[in-house]
């Protein structure tokens, strides 16, 4: 009992400690990509004051491009190729009980961090969402199991760098393991936009197949620590001096100016009438994501054939090529940009105005020094004016984000009136923005896409409001005090972003929550919720979302919601199990000689075998036979590795049925079976066919017991059963291995739910009872 | 396959049905219980202004109050006795899987809405989330099943009162019909409060105890359409004649001005050093929580003892007593309060401005026409000054939270610094409506728990910021520009109102975003988390949350999350299901004569009986038997009342085995079973026992076959699982009937996840063929 107690608190302290881990991860991260952002831009700048021209500063400009690219890509390319793209999909895959071999060291994860500061740093049409999303499912991973296989493969096998049971490695098995990736996960978003609860439902929504309230609350713990961590960096290298002083959580991930500034309630407002215009944003976005997945497929197919995974500098050049593109086109842009009078002094005070005096820090690393004025960037303008692309243009995306949502927010209405951004600007930044960011998923770089959808959707919402605008100041509306109407071109921003992210990543709870808690739209959580399921239902009617296709596209089994499509739930009602079922099965007897598993090992691949005494049953396909238990291909390559277990056979060449040669007590079982737990394996098949060579003549002729090594109790199903039902115990327990029973089984005996209930109270005293009469077996 | 994407779209429909619904009734509530707190205090303020005195404006407050204390307590007492309380332990039952009859008819919906209104305005410390809860999923299982057994019953059975198929009456299985009440309940809590992610949340976190991503997106769209309907009448019943002029979502409901006007972002701040204080206050809110538990469980007894649930005439005047005293305490204290001068008149417009010119319209019937100041009660004081402590006990609960939290926010810092409230009222407050909520929980009106808890959060944690704010004020810590270093009294409020919910409700998630979401607190989520926690670790420390205590202390057989409890998790573990299944099973063979099955009926209330053809073996402790299937108790009854499947034995005499006598069709089969499916039975035992003993004898040597209505394949487990085993089966499949194979069962084959992704895509097809060579059983 103490044990369990135990293992209760640790999994608060784990909880806790990923949150707070993740918090770190995400001050450096943002504080790597300002800093070689600022770098990128200042120099740039400089050059363009001092020498005006087009190629002296487009070439100190491809120069930082290119050279973060290179280092993004050969971080992926030549450290960890897993580290590629998102890494959502094979999070997703991961959680839904599917492991991916290398998806979850530290080496991985470290390229994928520093990869992620380095290609957002770079200019390419990229996030750091889903970087974050596998970096925390690794640290949740890593923390929960106190250890890492990387640093034990460092040692070369003789040193497992894992942390003992009672420093808080309890939680090695696959359920646990699942658990704690899961609340990293969650943590991994939420402190990559400093969004807690979007971060948490993400994981609800998108991630983890099977559900329970405790890892949902761990969860909140996890991702509520990893903002605070975050703030409280952020906060600290911003005021290390009046840290005390400081007000706490004034920023938004996507806001221009602090919450007090920025005034969202008088911001952010919608007409009724609005609804519908942002439902069609919504329709717009599905159609958008829809087609952007269908061109992303395509692309990735040219990918495949001609810069495959296994050719890494193929893959590395084309990452540093489409940087060139992407900075290219940008620097063309801002170069070839009309230029336009400054606000007056005082209304530009507004536009730029902040709290702090002193530099200010935005997560996502958006910000760097300007020589000007901040948000209206001179460039190649002469003096005071700015040049109207290079204001979204020559900035970072998250930056571009920024300002197309919410530059002005400060200003009065009359005086907001009198700017909105350029359309042509504005038409560039969504169109380009759109056609790269198509090219850029799948990319060899580590990569998330969330931030140039929300600037996609930000850019279409504020070129649908402007001309709203245009059309209600057509009609001449007026107010009571004779003003015209004003029409929110942020809520129409923020509405937009909302529904092409909706259309790319088919989330909808996660989408809405994150948007308000990213941009400070509470008032428009209603609108935002009908305009994404528009988006959701609009793009489902074409196909899935992106990480789904990815998903699908590599053949991994996920097990998606079985009511999602009428059309396969029909399937799954349809089939029975007994339909589907393999009855090509590989078993062991309870005692087996070492010369026949490790034949077995070699040439059946199965992740897994059952055990029961009429083997030859289980090889006769109609028969049914009595199952014992099922043992893991893990367990039994342990076990011919470290000779675990062997024994002679009794002299008289019988195979004993006594268990005189296994452990007698529990105590010695379990210490067994954690030892067996701590050992490495070997991966890959070749390896471990060699491994399998070393035996000797006299060893293959012991036997080895393995029953104290199986799975007792595997679920089982009817084979009458329908396929559905098979499918949600695949789903919801997390299964992958599920036995068929004969269609009419054989009961003993039937337990309800006032059985189980009433249990814990009733049977906590039979089990006193119990404990005088037999041992714990 | 029609039938299916058919039953899609209607599953969106009546998601999108059940949300503009309970918009409807939210907006009515909240005009009922205005209109009738307006009468209430717009009266009594007419006799002070002229009479002046203690007694005769007594009078008329008691009397008002009172006379709505009857009401409220008749329609619960006299209508419907399941709608006293919130409803939310009940509706948390029934989503567990357990059915309370008359839990969800119409008329406990009208009982538990018009009761709110009436409990509400009478002055109880009651909130409207609980019958909210409750009427959502009345409305939500009602429009799912597009019937009602009210409407069935008043036409005394001649007349079954629901839709057809194609008119939506689709989903009258459990599992359906559980949905459909949780996404009720999620639009229940949304429209209550205007809060739709608080909403769904809850119905995560707290209704359902199986999850699947549709049910949740549905949920979403059901709350997002409800709040939006709400929002809508509200905004076209105060703008009739500008509504398309009208900016949404302005309100909060826990908030005092719009949020235009508050400034939510410079008035909603923290220090890190805040944290620790918070940190402090949640752990005071989990005790207080916890006391709060425990001394309602000691009333709750003395109430079970001398006002029992079966004497509606003590239950009623109960409620009307607790009003009297409720409201005798609320004036006394109003009447004896100091009076303090008003603030300067340009202040004081600040304090009162609001937006609109017109009469504001707050959610939860706040609000009421006064003659004088509107926050600034004059009663019985002089002119030009205000009664101190009728500011907050002169006003319906709802409205004192809003000013405890929100007075003053569109002041400037200095100008605020100036007010702050009396110590003597908050202390007064914060004790009174505790005191008087533990004894107010659990009486025979319809009351929720919610807004009290806030109510008392909020007083609490007012009070602990101004005891800081002194503190700090003592130190004399100032700003750069030598201001006095502020401290947000309205975060104090916020998140002590957080601390206080989150230690008597126990719900984390939920609590911060309804806080969040009520109050416009978008700036201290994170400190909200933490406070949320502590609160909870503390209130669990000493034991449940009052919706779980009253559970418990029904006895109802409630599944909790197992892992929450360390202890019971590990006797779970411990034990086997053979340790606890029963064995005594009344067991049906396929074909029985009526007779056998009428005394099978009688004799034994078991829910369900297994078919087998082995009855004898099945009876036998010891035996395995052959299980074909389960047959519902209520199906045999529907079978025996309606003289369905009877047909004469063969005239040997023997039992045919052959199907002669069902249905040869699939069509007639389903025919017959949606026949079956729509007729009503009788509730009560007696009333089926007389049912039984209406079969004359011919009818009693009838044989009937159950096989066609039997349940194919229940679920089943093995012998030596483990108790948690089980547990998990009936919590996440949501079962009733565990059968219990041996412990070492015969398996004929195995399915992997594999097997059953790729089944849709490649058994399409060998459907198919299929289809050509056997035609669907």
């Amino acid at each position: 009992e103490r044990d369990y107690a135990l293992a209760e608190v640790w999994r608060w302290i784990i909880a806790f400690l990923i949150g707070v881990t993740m918090g770190f991860l995400g001050f450096a991260v943002d504080w790597g990509i300002g800093l070689l952002n600022d770098v990128k831009y200042f120099r740039t700048q400089q050059v363009i004051i001092s020498e005006r021209g087009f190629w002296k500063p487009y070439f100190v400009f491809i120069f930082f491009s290119c050279g973060y690219a290179f280092i993004a890509a050969s971080l992926v390319s030549f450290v960890a190729p897993l580290a590629a793209g998102s890494g959502i999909a094979e999070v997703k895959t991961y959680l839904n009980g599917i492991h991916i071999r290398g998806l979850l060291t530290v080496r991985t994860l470290v390229a994928k961090l520093a990869g992620v500061v380095f290609s957002i740093a770079a200019g390419l049409i990229a996030g750091k969402e889903g970087p974050f999303v596998h970096g925390g499912a690794i640290i949740g991973g890593g923390i929960s199991a106190m250890g890492s296989q990387t640093a034990t493969a460092l040692s070369r096998g003789r040193f497992a760098a894992k942390l003992p049971r009672w420093l808080g490695g309890f939680f090695r098995n696959d359920a646990d393991h699942r658990d704690f990736t899961a609340i990293g996960t969650a943590a991994g978003v939420a402190t990559a936009f400093a969004a807690p609860i979007g971060g948490l439902l993400f994981t609800i929504e998108e991630g983890a197949s099977f559900y329970s309230t405790s890892m949902f609350w761990r969860g909140f713990l996890s991702t509520g620590i990893g903002v605070f961590t975050l703030h409280f960096l952020v906060e600290a290298s911003e005021h290390p001096n009046s840290l005390s002083k400081a007000h706490f959580g004034r920023y938004r991930d996507f806001g221009l100016y602090t919450d007090s500034l920025a005034h969202y309630g008088s911001r952010m407002f919608y007409y009724f009438w609005d609804v519908p215009i942002f439902c069609m944003m919504g329709a717009v976005g599905g159609l958008m994501g829809a087609l952007w997945v269908h061109l992303n497929v395509k692309i990735t197919a040219l990918r495949h054939k001609y810069v495959p995974v296994r050719s890494p500098v193929k893959r590395m050049l084309e990452v540093v090529a489409l940087v060139f593109v992407t900075a290219s086109v940008w620097y063309i842009v801002a170069w070839s940009s009309p230029c336009h009078s400054l606000p007056n002094r005082s209304d530009l005070e507004q536009f730029e105005q902040s709290e702090d005096m002193d530099e200010e820090f935005y997560a996502g690393g958006g910000q760097f020094r300007r020589q000007e004025s901040e948000h209206f960037p001179q460039l190649w303008c002469a003096n005071g004016s700015y040049s109207v692309y290079g204001q979204v243009f020559f900035t970072p995306l998250s930056q571009a984000l920024r300002l197309i949502m919410h530059l002005g927010e400060p200003l009065d209405d009359d005086r907001l009136n009198l700017f909105q951004f350029n359309y042509g600007s504005i038409i560039l930044f969504f169109l380009l923005t759109y056609m790269l960011m198509i090219a850029t998923n799948g990319v060899g770089a580590s990569t998330g896409m969330f931030v140039p959808a929300l600037a996609v959707g930000a850019a279409g919402g504020r070129l649908s409001g402007q001309i709203v605008r245009a059309i209600v100041r057509g009609m001449d509306v007026r107010l009571p005090n004779n003003k015209p109407l004003p029409v929110s071109l942020t809520s129409y921003a923020v509405v937009g972003a909302a529904a092409y992210m909706g259309g790319a990543t088919r989330m909808t709870l996660t989408t809405t929550v994150m948007v308000m808690e990213t941009t400070g739209a509470l008032q428009l959580i209603v609108p935002i919720i009908m305009t994404v399921f528009t988006a959701k239902v609009v793009g489902d009617w074409f196909g899935m979302g992106m990480d789904d296709t990815h998903i699908k596209m590599r053949g991994a089994p996920v097990l998606d919601e079985p009511a999602l499509s009428p059309h396969s739930k029909m399937i799954a009602d349809k089939l029975t199990v007994s339909e589907l079922m393999s009855m090509a099965i590989v078993a062991l007897p309870p005692v087996v000689r070492v010369r026949q598993l490790v034949e077995t090992l070699r040439c059946c691949g199965h992740q897994a075998f059952p055990v029961t005494p009429d083997v030859r049953k289980a090889f006769d396909n109609a028969e049914p036979f009595d199952l014992h238990g099922i043992v893991l291909r893990e367990t039994l390559l342990k076990l011919v590795q470290y000779r675990i277990g062997f024994f002679q056979p009794e002299p008289s060449g019988e195979i004993p049925t006594s268990r005189s040669h296994v452990p007698a007590t529990q105590r010695e079982r379990l210490t067994l079976l954690e030892s067996l737990e701590q050992r490495p394996i070997k991966s890959r098949r070749e390896d471990q066919d060699l491994e399998l060579r070393t035996l000797t003549e006299a060893e293959l002729d012991l036997l080895v017991d393995v029953r104290p090594f199986m799975q007792r109790n595997p679920f089982i199903v009817h084979a009458d059963a329908s396929l559905s039902r098979a499918y949600r115990l695949f789903r919801t327990m997390g299964l992958r291995h599920l036995f068929v029973c004969e269609p009419q089984p054989r009961v003993i005996g039937v337990i309800t739910r006032k059985d189980v209930a009433e249990a814990n109270a009733k049977l906590a005293l039979g089990r006193k009872a119990n404990l005088g009469l037999t041992t714990p077996s």
